[in-house]
C-alpha cells in the first residue's frame, strides 16, 4: 500500500519548473494583483458523481418518474420567474415613493429659501438627505452581507462559470441587495438597478429549486432531487434571466445573457425553461405595475427599463468610436478599486466613502443646476416635429412637476417627459436639472426623447463630464448598484453633445459607451434591441457595439472581467489561450496526488482531510492490489463532501454487520448535508473508529473522466469547460493515477502582452 | 502481434442479445420504418484530431497568427452573410416577377371568356402554367438532385447534428434548390420558401469557408485552415442563421435557430459571429430590394416574411389547443411519405405526381373561387376603425389588380391589401380569390390585417380543409418546398374562422398551427416575436407554442423529425434517453474492435480499409508491445481517411531514406484531399508495397477519448455529445482497448411507449 500526500499548487516546495521560484519571491508582496489567481475559491460540481447510489436512484425510477421530474423544473422556473418579477416590482415602487418624497421635501426647501437667500441650507437638506439614503444602503452591506456590493454580475458569472463564491446565493445576501439598490438610486447615486435585479433573479432560483432555506433552517421537503450543484445551476441560469428579463423587459435578452455567461454545453430544454421564467418574470412585472398604476390588463411596462419606443427611418448609420472612452472609465475604475482594496478595507471607511460621494454627487448636481441656470422655454410648438412616441408609464404616478409638453392625440398610450422648473421662472424649465435631477433612467430617456434643441452644448459637457467621473467614482463603492444605466446615460448625453439629433446616433453612442464599459456584446444587442422595441436598430447596434468591444478590449478588458480578475477568481473563458498547444496535461496537472484506496482506513481518511495545508476536494481511488511502490490503477473518484457525509455517519466496514438492523446509507443523505457540508473539525472520530475501515466501492464516481498525460491544454481545456468538470484525473496508459487537473490549473494560463503568461498562486 | 476483425454492428451473427434475433429475422421486410437505424449515413469529425502535424502547425503560428484567422473568420461570416442575402433577393424577384405574369394571362383570359361562357379553357391555363412551372422544378429536383426536394431544414439539421447527408452541401444542391423553390412558389403550390432559404445559407457556407469549389474544380488556396469538418461545422450554422434572418428578417431567431439545432458547445465568439453573419444577411436583403422597389436607404424589407405591424393592446390572451390539428397533419403526411417511399420512387413518377399536385390546387382553387361566389364590396369606411399598419412592400411593385383600400394618412409606410376582383362586380371583390390566388405570404398578411367582416365563415372553412390537405399532399413532393408560411396561412384561416378578429388570436393560432406541425418553439417564439415586430405577444405565442408542441407530441413527433425518422438517420437529441441508466459502455459497445499497431503491415491496412462488409472510419491504435494474444493498450486513433492519403502518398517507413529529399507529408495534403477522400479501390498498392510498414504515430490521434466499461449510457452520451465525436474508445482497466462506441450505437436506443426500445441497424 502506499500513500502520497498530493502537494498544493501553493506549497510550491517539490515544483520543477523555474518560473515558480519566481512566484515563490513575491507572494505576499502585492496582496491583490490581477497576476494573481486565488486559491480561496472553491469549485463547484457541474459533472454528475455518478455513484452507485445515484445509479440506483434513477434506475428505479420510471419513465414516468423523469417526466415528473421535468414537470418539476418547470414549475420551478415558472416560480422563480414569478418572484423575481415580484421583486423587481418591489424596487421600483420603493424607489419611486422614497425619490418622490425626497424630490419633494427638497423643492419645497428650495422654494422656500430661494427668495430668503439661504440657498446654502437646501444644498445641505439635499446632500444630507441623500447621504442618509445611501448610508443606510452602505451600512447594511457593508457590516451584515459585503458581498451584496456592486451589481452582483460578475459574482453570478463566476457562479455560473463554476466558482463558488461563497454567500453568493443566501437568502441573507438577497435581502441586503434589495435594500441596498432601494437606498442606493434613491439616495441619487449614480447607478441603476439592473445588476442587482440579476443577482436577486439568481439568489431567488438558487433558493427555491432546493426546496428549504438553510438560513431559515426551514425544510420544505420537496425538489429534493434537485440538490446537487449541476441541476441548481441550470436553475441559477433560469434566475439571471428572468432577472434581466424584469429588469429591461427583453426576455430574449435574458436567455442570451444566461447562456453567454453560464452555458457550457447548451441544451435545448434547459434554454426552453429559461426563456418560461424569463417571459414569466416580465409578465409579472408587468402585470403588478399596471395593477399599481391602476390600469390593470394594460401591461404597458414590460421591464423597469424603457426607453420608450423609436419609429423614425434609419437612413444613415454612424458609427461612433466610443470604445476608448469605455476603456477608460475601466482604466480609472481599476486603480480606484486597486487603491480601495489597499486602503479602504474597513467597513467603517467603506461606509464613509459610500456617503461622501453621495454628498458629493448632491453638491455636484445642485452646484451645476445652480450655475448652468440654462433654463429653456417649455415649448407645445415642436411636438409635431418630433415623430417618436415615449411612454414614462412610471412617471405619472409621481406627484412631480410634470410638465406634459407631448402627447400625441389619438393613441391610447400615455406620453410624458420631465421637465423640471427648478430655479427657472414659470413656463420654463431647468435643463441642468432636467438632466441631473432624476434617476438615470428617466434621464436616460429624456435624452433620447426630448425635442432637438432642450439642451445647449455647455451643459451638457458639463454634466457629461461631471456625471462620468461621478460614475466611475461610484462603480465599486460598498452599495449594491448597476452599471448599466449610468453607461447608457453617459453616452446618450456624449451623443446630444455632438450635435447629431437622429434617435439613432443616440442609442448607439449609449449602446458603445456600455459595450465599451461591459463588453457583453451579443446579449446586449438583444436587450438593447428589445428595451427599443424595435429590430431596425438591430444592425448599427451591432456594429458599434463590436467596435466598441475591440477598440476597448486593445486598452483594457470589460468592467466585469477586470473586477472578476481584481479577485483573483479562478475563471475559465470560453477557450484555452490561442498559444497553449505547447503545454501538455503533464505540465499542468498538480502531482503527486493524494489517492484513496478502494477500502481505506478511517484515520487516514481523517488526517488527509483535516490537513490544512493542502485543502484538497477530490480523490482519485485505487486499486488496492498493488504489491509495490507504484501508483494504482484509478478506480473512481470521491469528494471531500462525500467522505465528510460518510464519516459522519460513520459508514465503516467494521460496523456492517452492526448495521444490518440499520438504514443503508442512501442519497438522501448526502443531500441533506448539500450545500453546507460540515467541516472536517465537526466530526469526532474516536480512536478506536480510527482503526476501522471504509469501504468507498458504493459512493465513489466509478467512472472519472481521464486524459493520458499527453494530452494537449486546449484538449483538457474543451473536455473541462464542455462537460463542467471539476477534477481531471490525468492516468499513464497503465491507468495509473500520475496528476490531477483542477480549475485553478487551467485557470492559470492567460494570453498577455508577451503570449502566454502563467498567473502566480496565492491563498489570498 | 494480434488482429482482431472487428464486426459490423449489422453483422449480427456474435451478437449476444436476445433482441438481436428479431432483427435479423426481418431485416428487408419494410425497405423504410421508423424502428429502423440506417447504416447509409457516415458521420462527421467534430472533434479536432490533435495529431503531431496539427500540433506542430498550432505550435509554429504566433498569437499574431491566431488573431489573423479569427478576422479571417469573421469576414467569412460577413461573405456568407452577404451572398444568403443576395440569394433571398434574388428568389423573392423571380417569384414576384413569375407569380405576375402568370396572373395577369389568367386574368385576361378569364375577362375573355367569362362573356363567351368557355371558362373551362381558363381553367385549363391555369392549371397547365401551374403545372409547367412545376414540372420545371419538379424534373429538375428528380433527375438533377434529389436531395434538394423538400425544405431542406431535416437535413441540415442532421448535418450540425453530426451526420454526412450525401450531397447536401454542394453547389449543385443549392442552384437547383433556388431554381425549385422558385418554380414551385410560382406554380402556385402550398408551400413557403423560409425552408430552402434555410438550406440556401447553409450551402453557401459550406461553400465560401473552404475557399475552393469541388463542383468546379477552382481552388482559391485560401481559408486552407478551415478544411475540416469542426470549422465547417461552425460556418454551416452562420449560414443556416443567415437563412432564417433572410427568410424572416429575424437575425436573433436565425442564432437561436442555430443553436438549438446545431451547437453542443456553446462558444460566445462563434455565436457572435452567427449572429453577424444573420445581420449581414437581413441588411443585404433589406437594402437590395430597396434599391429594387426604387427607394434606397428606406430598408423598410427585413425579410422576405413579413406579418405586418401590430400595434393593438392585448388584453385578453386566448390559448387555442391546435397541437391537435398539427399532429393530424404530421399523421397523414407521414402515412403518405411511406406510401411516397414504396410506391413512388422513380424519378418520373415523382415528376407526375408533383405535377398532379399542382394542376388539383389549381383546379380546387378555380372551382371554390367560382362556386363560392362571395363577393364583399370594397369599402373605405371600415379602414377607420382597423388601427393596424400594413406594409406589404411586395405588391407595390406587382402589376396586379391592386385595391389600395388602407392607406394611413400621416405615414411614411404605404400600406396595401391586395384584393382580387376575379369574378366580381367592380367596386367588389372575390374574398376566395383573395384567399387562394395569392403567393402563401400574401395570403397571410390578408388574414391578419384585413378588416372584420372580410370574409364569411363558409368561405374560410371551406378554404381552410382545403388547404390543409392540399398543404399536407405538397410537403414531401419532390419539389423544393418549406412548410412555414403554409402552417401559418392554415391556422391564421382557422382562427379568422372562429370568428374572433383580435390579431392576437390570429397569430397564437398560426403559430399554434405552425408549433404543432414543427415543434421547434424556442427559435420559433422569437422569430414570429421579430417578424410582427412587438415583443408584447411574445407571452402568449410562447405559451401556445408550448401547448401546441404538448398536446401534439403525445399524438405524434415533429415534422421534421417525423422526416429524420423516415430517413432512419442516427440521429442524436439533446439527452440519452431518460431511462437508459442500466445500460453501460459494456452492453452499447461494438466489439470486438479492428485496431492497427503503432507501425503497421501496408498489406493489412489495405486489406481492412478494402474489406466492404464491414466499411469502419476509425481504428483504434495500439501499442505493438504485447507478446501474447492480448487486446492491446491503446495509444491512439486514426481514421480511413487519414490512412487513405497516407497510403496515397505512399509514406512507407521503407521509403523514409528515400524520402529524405522528397518534402515530409503536412497537414496541406490531408487538407486538399478533403472532404472527398477518394475511396481505397482508387489506391494502387503493388505486392511489394504491401510488405512494407507504415509508420501511424504522426498522424494518429495521440490521446482521443477513452470510457472504462463500467461508464453509464448517459454519460457516454453527455461525453459524446458534448464534444461532438465520432468514435469513442472504450478500454479495460489496463487501458486496452475493448470495444468502440460510434454514433449509431447511441442513436439505437430511444424511449418508446412500453419503456426503452432498441432501433434495428440495417444497410438500407
Amino acid at each position: 500500500m502506499f500513500h502520497i500526500g498530493r502537494l498544493s499548487t501553493v506549497d510550491l516546495e517539490e515544483e520543477i519548473t523555474p518560473e515558480e521560484d519566481i512566484v515563490r519571491s513575491r507572494p505576499k508582496e502585492i496582496p491583490h494583483n490581477e497576476k494573481l489567481l486565488s486559491l480561496k475559491f472553491e469549485s463547484l460540481d457541474y459533472d454528475n458523481s455518478e455513484n452507485q447510489l445515484f445509479l440506483e436512484e434513477e434506475r428505479r425510477m420510471s419513465h414516468m418518474g423523469f417526466r415528473c421530474l421535468e414537470i418539476t423544473r418547470w414549475v420551478i422556473c415558472g416560480l422563480i420567474g414569478f418572484l423575481t418579477g415580484l421583486i423587481a416590482c418591489m424596487i421600483d415602487i420603493a424607489v419611486e415613493k422614497l425619490a418622490g418624497y425626497k424630490y419633494l421635501a427638497v423643492k419645497q426647501n428650495i422654494e422656500k429659501y430661494t427668495e430668503l437667500g439661504g440657498l446654502s441650507i437646501s444644498l445641505i437638506l439635499w446632500a444630507v438627505l441623500n447621504s442618509a439614503f445611501v448610508m443606510l444602503g452602505s451600512l447594511a452591506v457593508a457590516f451584515l452581507e459585503p458581498i451584496a456590493a456592486g451589481s452582483g454580475i460578475p459574482q453570478i458569472k463566476c457562479f455560473l462559470n463554476g466558482v463558488k463564491i461563497p454567500r453568493v446565493v443566501r437568502l441573507k445576501t438577497l435581502v441586503i441587495k434589495v435594500f441596498g439598490v432601494i437606498c442606493s438610486v434613491a439616495g441619487g447615486l449614480a447607478v441603476g438597478k439592473e445588476g442587482p435585479m440579476i443577482h436577486s433573479g439568481a439568489v431567488v432560483a438558487a433558493g427555491v429549486s432546493q426546496g428549504r432555506s438553510t438560513s431559515l433552517k426551514k425544510d420544505f421537503k420537496i425538489f429534493e432531487y434537485f440538490r446537487r450543484d449541476t441541476e441548481k445551476r441550470d436553475f441559477v441560469s433560469a434566475g439571471a434571466a428572468a432577472g434581466v428579463s424584469a429588469a429591461f423587459g427583453a426576455p430574449v435578452g435574458g436567455v442570451l445573457f444566461s447562456l453567454e455567461e453560464g452555458a457550457s454545453f447548451w441544451n435545448q430544454l434547459l434554454t426552453w425553461r429559461i426563456f418560461f421564467a424569463s417571459m414569466v418574470s416580465t409578465f409579472t412585472l408587468n402585470f403588478f405595475l399596471s395593477i399599481y398604476h391602476g390600469k390593470p390588463g394594460q401591461l404597458s411596462s414590460p421591464g423597469l427599463i424603457n426607453f420608450g419606443r423609436f419609429d423614425s427611418d434609419v437612413s444613415s448609420v454612424f458609427i461612433v468610436f466610443r470604445g476608448v472612452l469605455g476603456a477608460l472609465f475601466n482604466i480609472i475604475n481599476y486603480w480606484l478599486t486597486i487603491f480601495r482594496i489597499r486602503y479602504i478595507h474597513r467597513p467603517c471607511l467603506q461606509v464613509m466613502e459610500a456617503m461622501l460621494v453621495a454628498a458629493v454627487t448632491a453638491t455636484v448636481s445642485f452646484a451645476m443646476i445652480y450655475f448652468s441656470n440654462d433654463c429653456q422655454p417649455l415649448g407645445q410648438d415642436n411636438t409635431e416635429e418630433y415623430p417618436l412616441q415615449v411612454f414614462i408609464y412610471l412617471l405619472a404616478e409621481l406627484n412631480l412637476d410634470l410638465n406634459i409638453v407631448y402627447e400625441m392625440p389619438n393613441r391610447s398610450v400615455i406620453c410624458y417627459i420631465v421637465h423640471l422648473q427648478l430655479f427657472c421662472a414659470d413656463g420654463e424649465y431647468n435643463s441642468m436639472a432636467t438632466a441631473f435631477f432624476n434617476t438615470p433612467e428617466r434621464s436616460v430617456r429624456s435624452l433620447f426623447h426630448n425635442p432637438p434643441g432642450t439642451y445647449n452644448p455647455v451643459t451638457l459637457g458639463v454634466f457629461t463630464l461631471a456625471y462620468f467621473a461621478l460614475a466611475v467614482w461610484t462603480y465599486g463603492l460598498t452599495v449594491s448598484a448597476g452599471v448599466f444605466i449610468p453607461s447608457l446615460l453617459i453616452g446618450a448625453a456624449w451623443g446630444r453633445l455632438f450635435g447629431i439629433l437622429l434617435c439613432i446616433v443616440l442609442l448607439t453612442c449609449a449602446a458603445a459607451q456600455l459595450g465599451g464599459i461591459v463588453r457583453m456584446t451579443l446579449s446586449l444587442t438583444v436587450i438593447l434591441v428589445e428595451a427599443t422595441g424595435n429590430v431596425t436598430y438591430g444592425f448599427p447596434i451591432m456594429l458599434v457595439l463590436m467596435t466598441a468591444k475591440i477598440v476597448g478590449d486593445y486598452f483594457i478588458e470589460g468592467l466585469y472581467d477586470v473586477h472578476i480578475k481584481l479577485q483573483s477568481v479562478p475563471f475559465l473563458h470560453w477557450d484555452a489561450p490561442p498559444t497553449s498547444h505547447w503545454l501538455t496535461a503533464r505540465e499542468v496537472m498538480s502531482s503527486p496526488v493524494t489517492c484513496f484506496n478502494r477500502v481505506e482506513k478511517v484515520g487516514r481518511i481523517v488526517d488527509v482531510l483535516s490537513n490544512t495545508s493542502t485543502n484538497h476536494n477530490g480523490f482519485p481511488v485505487v486499486s488496492d492490489t498493488t504489491e509495490n511502490d507504484e501508483p494504482g490503477k484509478i478506480c473512481g473518484l470521491i469528494l471531500r463532501s462525500q467522505l465528510i457525509v460518510l464519516l459522519k455517519h460513520k459508514v465503516f466496514v467494521e460496523r456492517a454487520s452492526s448495521r444490518l438492523s440499520q438504514r443503508k446509507l442512501q442519497l438522501k443523505d448526502f443531500r441533506d448535508a448539500y450545500p453546507r457540508f460540515p467541516p472536517i473539525q465537526s466530526i469526532h472520530v474516536s480512536q478506536d473508529e480510527r482503526e476501522c475501515m471504509m469501504d468507498l466501492t458504493e459512493f465513489m464516481n466509478p467512472t472519472p473522466y481521464t486524459v493520458p498525460q499527453e494530452t494537449s491544454l486546449p484538449r483538457v481545456f474543451k473536455l473541462f469547460r464542455a462537460l463542467g468538470l471539476r477534477h481531471l484525473v490525468v492516468v499513464d496508459n497503465e491507468n495509473r493515477v500520475v496528476g490531477l487537473v483542477t480549475r485553478k490549473d487551467l485557470a492559470r494560463y492567460h494570453v498577455g502582452k508577451d503570449g502566454l503568461e502563467e498567473l502566480h498562486l496565492a491563498q489570498t
